[in-house]
């Protein structure tokens, strides 16, 4: 699959490409409005179902997969199935976080409770799921055993778990002001971390590696996904409007728990912490509020502080990869993907 | 798998005492409270996680997969992880059904949503079909090929795509009086019909017979399934409360759209009909109106149509079984089931 590797950019358009046909074919044909659904969600309709592309997101976490498998020395094309359900999976939980956090945009457009209701978003998230297992349960194409599909699956599902039980946690933070960063950072393990673990776990597994190497692989993809999760956080307050396509501080502004939040409320005086503490809990924020809110994470440092745990994150993943895999263009990528997400810009 | 046979309650409770074990090793050492959540769902825990057995449901699908695999000379041990994973789809969706349908009982205790909130309501679900997928894909116990452990999850999570597009229909319906009696039961169809379907047509194939034949005992499954809906929405309306646990005409007073009153809004006179709009329509359902609405169902002659309906499937439940099994304990046992369903008293 050496077509797979000139630019990263250009892998990602290849990986778009192949995962769309592989998902397309899911329910591309079914007729019902969920699908219609669906495919608004994935950004392949507009609102009225009718064909129409709009941003579909970042897509890293099927890239990393199909670039682990390569860089593992596998056949990239193995990993397309595998990397369709990742994807898929990850907008199924996108769906009901937004039901969940109440969130009335994502990716520049309604989102789908908004636009049609609690329930059939829940059951659109439910489709998505069942679609999600069907693509990596995909046997025609990629000649894969039957016996490492069944373990993909297993791992698949487990992850799951560990996603929902990230979920869980960060809907039990909510109203508290008790949370450590350790109790932030084991929930954004279970979150967003766990999923980028599979997808390159998966990808190493793909290639025919040893398990213990693949699971290198595994730690490799969490020390990325927590790396990208904590950059998330600080672009949330600190990224420009220009940059980020959200308000200044967004974050602070709809009065976001976020790490930096987190860090401050443990970091701070009693009597700043009380502050912050009742700033939070007025029902609208003003400008004055917000600009009070990024004094003291100012006065407290957070923002060096967490860019030093961002740059160790991303550390380790470039140790882990140099360990892991043997020099070559798709490491290379996995390479450049990582110095792409540690210097996302402000 | 002699010991399954004595009688139908017994085969019950031990099938369910098997399908605990199968399930309890899936979440029973997490000690995170979301498995809290769900042991109390599954009726294994009180409200607090402390154990305590309730009323687990009737457990009807994974029984008939069990008997179905026994009936076509297979060994029903081999269809336990299988109808383990069923049972917990199913729970899968009455967690989000009643989080859609705001109910806030169910098998006389209060539901998730209500205990715990929309938003955890619909992690749990979500923990609990990835959950059911695990049981399905368990391949430490029945010795069952790769391949067809994969071929059985595909056609679960295509069940799935089936129940979701049932339970979408479900909801758009509301507020609808143009719904007929043949989208009703196109609904009933996905949203009860597919899971029964599945679990009778999963036992024959696990018992290793040909793919016609399981076919076959897909559609017994799917006539069971739509005979025991309908009769589900009989007793809803005519069932007295000593046997259903429930008020009198509980359907109507809750002004639930079942298929008596789709039938009835179909057949009326245009005047009956709008009576029965403007009745529905109202904040409240007093006992007159509840009484004005069984008149009316009386004068159309509504229960005693059903009532055919439902005998017709559970004819052509006994016919389908009778064609693809051959005499013997277990074709007894299902025979005897399709029996209590279709005679569940008044």
């Amino acid at each position: 699959m050496a077509d797979l590797i000139p630019d990263i950019d250009s892998t990602m358009r290849r990986v778009v490409s192949r995962i769309e046909t592989a998902t397309a074919g899911l329910f591309g044909a079914r007729d019902l409005p969920i699908y219609g659904v669906l495919r608004y969600h994935l950004g392949w309709a507009e609102q009225n179902f009718r064909p129409g592309v709009t941003d579909p997101g970042k897509r890293i976490r099927p890239l990393v997969c199909v670039l682990s498998c390569i860089a593992c020395g596998g056949d990239g094309a193995r990993a397309i199935p595998a990397a369709a359900a990742i994807e898929l999976l990850h907008n199924f939980t996108l769906i009901h976080d937004d039901v969940q956090d109440r969130s009335v945009t994502r990716r520049h457009r309604a989102t789908v409770w908004a636009l049609w209701g609690d329930g059939q978003a829940i059951n659109a998230g439910d489709a998505l799921f069942a679609a999600a297992q069907l693509a990596l349960l995909d046997t025609t194409g990629a000649g894969i055993d039957p016996a490492l599909i069944v373990a993909l699956s297993r791992d698949f599902n487990e992850t799951v778990l560990r996603i929902v039980e990230g979920q869980v946690l960060d809907l039990g933070f909510e109203g508290r002001w008790d949370i450590g960063s350790d109790d932030y950072l084991r929930m954004i393990g279970g979150k967003t971390a766990s999923l980028m673990a599979f997808s390159c776990r998966t990808g190493a597994t793909l290639a025919g590696v040893m398990p213990e190497l693949a699971a290198r692989l595994g730690d490799f993809g969490r020390a990325l996904g927590l790396g990208f999760q904590v950059r998330d956080d600080l672009l949330g307050i600190w990224g420009r409007s220009e940059v980020t396509g959200k308000p200044s501080a967004d974050d602070i502004r709809r009065r976001k728990k976020s790490l930096p939040i987190v860090m401050l409320a443990g970091k701070a005086a009693p009597s700043d912490r009380d502050e912050l503490k009742s700033i939070y809990a007025r029902p609208a924020m003003d400008d004055d509020a917000v600009s009070r809110v990024l004094g003291l994470l100012a006065e407290y440092d957070v923002r060096r502080e967490l860019e030093i745990v961002v740059a160790d994150y991303h550390d380790a993943a470039r140790d882990l990869l140099e360990h892991a895999t043997p020099p070559g263009p798709a490491r290379e990528q996995l390479e450049a993907l990582v110095e792409r997400l540690a210097n996302r810009a402000f």
